[in-house]
């Protein structure tokens, strides 16, 4: 999960209000569908095409069938992510080990019975973290735990050396004084808020993005911002900066938080707090990340998408096992189930794994990483994508259903709601506006987003850090996870509802 | 705290066997001596010397007042090593910031109103770490979080690269052939395992100090062990290795936990892994460490001295706060609450932070390290030491107090148990053989050994790790050790009670 989008408007305002489906009636009736539970992933349970197949049962029926198989531990999540993490280890955008996981990816697809499996190629400029070191040099010689943040240039060789200047918040940074940061380094200690939401995260995530632009704008040599997360490790949490005029400004780097403890209680007691910084990150101009793509093709109306996203990419320190190994896994299992349902859905399941999530570009968006590279090579199909929502929230269990305001009060709604209220999810009160800065873009072309929020408390303790690792999933979490997602899909897949709002409808009461 | 000390027989088989001191009788009744509670640490509660002292009380009064002086939270503790880990941070033994912190806790000390404060200097080879990297570059890059064990030589500038060879268990790399590992790097897979009184590290710790002299016996270029810690960071943890003929054998580096994890893992998939490693670690012939010494002289035989050790130096990733920031807070603060009955204790108690406690050194011990260095420089004393204990177990709750075979049964023993239940400490069914590597060399001559033993389920996830900082330490608990530490010390000292073993003495039943 890479730093949150800037406030967007109801995804009403960008709908592309292309023609509405003619909303058909449910024909769940008389269905000659069946699904078998006990023999969900087995062999003779495969194929669409097989003799005689079992008569067909309702969407909710199958899709309650799917989330129990779910919930009863389904071993690919699990398997996909402790393969992807083991055998790649790190996946930064434009690496070796991403292109080599995304040609597994797709290989695997393969494998699993997805069709249409294909690897999209587009242009990134990547970023190499090199080796890095901090220490305070006065007022005594201590190491600093520091994580060169995303994109940051290097320091000179020597590294660079100053006062810190402290300041509480970001907005406390950007009522400095012009000049007044000349020869400093300048430190938001700023503390993230744990939220179930993850919404502390929203709430601190600016001072990195934009900080070392206004740290620089005041003269600062360097800037420092207390790690963006809510654990107390000697672990530094990186993430994106913001170019600014095709560069981003200054060396920038997160403290750990007890560094950054450290640093706070040593200017308390009054004397100078002098640092030094060393950073040989560099970038790679020509790089290539790649978006892998694959389907569980619709039965009746294959053109329509029900489009599924996580991402590949993963910084470098830890394996991007939870950001986003398990949103990856989670969609890529919930699909393979949806996949070996005998009669397939009425529409498309497109899963992507998108390349380049993590890192910003020069260039302003349009192309740049992945999610805008999709849209840039599907926009004529962007009509026809029905629904579209993305895991990269980790692995923890999923709290919160949030749908499009078309059918916020729909039988649709109801119907979901049943399916998985007994796996502790809840209606959302209302609609999502975005589903995550893969499906960004499409969204952003008018494509409904749909959410499943996970609960977030434990994610930000190991969020863009060394301890991204695979030991961090619990495993019952993640398969409650892929019971949400597989029952929800498939009811939006084999339905023929109208996602897309109408202009001029009433907004609807939600369901509480 | 340091590796275990290699397993000693009872404490009785060291005894010096002085000349027993004649056992006095309690003389509680009568006493004129009074402790207000609610004064304790305030001014006018200062000075024994102040006119017309109030009525004494008996040693048991008082020590209950002192114990609830404790809990009421005696900020000392805190503020010692608050202060001390954020002015000094790492404090290596023979490293500046060792001695910076020597000479601020002596004048702290003075400040205090302790007595006799005296720094003591001796020679020890110190070892630096500089700086180190791993990453395995087969069948993935990835990098790898180490550490490199204590007193381990550097690598080649080039660092060096070999296929790793794995052992589940220290017995198994010793039962391998010799020249078996020519070209490879051994590791060492074996799990530490959680424990309340921290048997867990000591059953694992021996791969770590023995590792390395086993690994190079059958031709190993270097030697890697599972980190001996308990959490799932990445997070390596250092500790001491042992010299063999003056020298530490081969590059020896701790591995994070999930690294490790991932080490196996890439293993079980049956291709060769291979391992860079790169340190460039150095050592310091000439340097020096020192113990701090301060006393609360006792009013009627000052010469008999109980005495409370923990140290000053510490491992230099993290700033030492629970090993051992912590013990020295405890004992200091215990010695401060004692200090400030308005009658002193009968008998002295000495307070020492040795230094150079982590480390070993390429000679046998005997001058080595601070508790040698104590014993050689107070060899004439010894024989009125009257007992001994150590706090270096961090900050979680005393649960145990072990007393020596001589009073397990006695009525100092009821007494102690009376004031320490209260607070969740329970009687040792066995008297302790040892209490920790600082006073280990006292111990080895003959002084009796107390104990109070910590819950160490925590300990063991962040000792010799960069996290060791002071957001660990929980105060509460931290109050509770002081507690414990305040009563029992004020017990011993102002008692007369012998607590060696007399030969032909039969064994007592221990209250349980």
């Amino acid at each position: 999960m890479r730093a949150a989008s800037l406030p967007r408007n109801s995804w009403v305002d960008h709908a592309l209000h292309t023609p509405d489906a003619r909303r058909r009636r449910h024909r769940a009736i008389g269905c000659l569908l069946s699904l078998n539970a006990a023999a969900i992933g087995a062999p003779a349970f495969v194929s669409a095409a097989a003799p005689a197949p079992p008569p067909r049962e309702s969407p909710e029926v199958v899709a309650t069938r799917l989330r129990d198989a779910a919930l009863a531990g389904h071993t690919l999540a699990y398997e996909w992510v402790g393969e992807l993490t083991t055998r790649f280890g790190p996946r930064p955008a434009g690496s070796t080990n991403e292109h080599q996981a995304a040609e597994w990816a797709a290989a695997r697809f393969r494998e699993l019975g997805f069709e249409n499996v294909a690897v999209q190629s587009f242009p990134v400029t990547a970023w190499v973290r090199g080796t890095e070191s901090g220490e305070i040099t006065s007022p005594s010689v201590q190491p600093l735990v520091i994580a060169a943040l995303g994109e940051s240039p290097p320091t000179p060789l020597a590294g660079l050396e100053g006062e810190v200047a402290l300041f509480p918040s970001f907005d406390a940074l950007k009522a400095a004084p012009p000049g007044s940061l000349a020869g400093k380094v300048a430190m938001v200690t700023r503390r993230m808020v744990r939220t179930q939401d993850g919404a502390g995260y929203g709430a601190a995530v600016v001072a990195r993005a934009d900080g070392p632009g206004e740290a620089e704008r005041r003269g600062a040599l360097a800037f420092l911002v207390r790690s963006v997360g809510t654990d107390s490790h000697r672990l530094a949490h990186t993430g994106a900066t913001r170019y600014v005029g095709g560069r981003v400004p200054v060396p920038s780097f997160a403290l750990s938080n007890p560094d950054a403890d450290q640093i706070e209680r040593l200017a308390s007691l009054g004397k100078p707090v002098r640092v030094r910084l060393f950073s040989s990150a560099s970038y790679v101009q020509d790089a290539r990340s790649q978006n892998v793509i694959a389907e569980v093709r619709g039965r009746e109306r294959p053109e329509e998408i029900v489009l599924l996203g996580a991402h590949m990419d993963s910084w470098d320190q830890g394996t991007g096992a939870i950001d986003d190994g398990t949103g990856m896994a989670i969609i890529v299992a919930a699909a393979k189930l949806i996949r070996d349902v005998p009669h397939r859905p009425r529409r498309t399941v497109r899963v992507v794994l998108f390349g380049s999530e993590e890192v910003t570009q020069p260039a302003p968006p349009g192309g740049a990483f992945g999610g805008h590279a999709y849209v840039d090579g599907h926009r004529s199909e962007l009509s026809t994508h029905v629904l579209a929502g993305e895991s990269d929230t980790g692995a923890d269990r999923v709290y919160r259903v949030g749908l499009p305001q078309a059918v916020l009060a729909s039988d649709f709604a109801r119907t979901a709601l049943r399916v998985l209220m007994p796996v502790g999810v809840i209606g959302a009160a209302y609609p999502p506006t975005e589903a995550g800065t893969d499906v960004g873009p499409s969204v952003e072309a008018g494509v409904p987003p749909f959410t499943l929020s996970q609960d977030a408390s434990r994610y930000f303790e190991i969020h863009h850090t060394a301890d991204d690792t695979l030991d961090k999933i619990d495993r019952a979490q993640l398969d409650q996870n892929v019971a949400a997602w597989a029952a929800l899909v498939w009811l939006a897949a084999d339905s023929d509802v109208d996602f897309r709002a109408r202009p001029g409808t009433a907004p609807q009461e939600p369901l509480r």
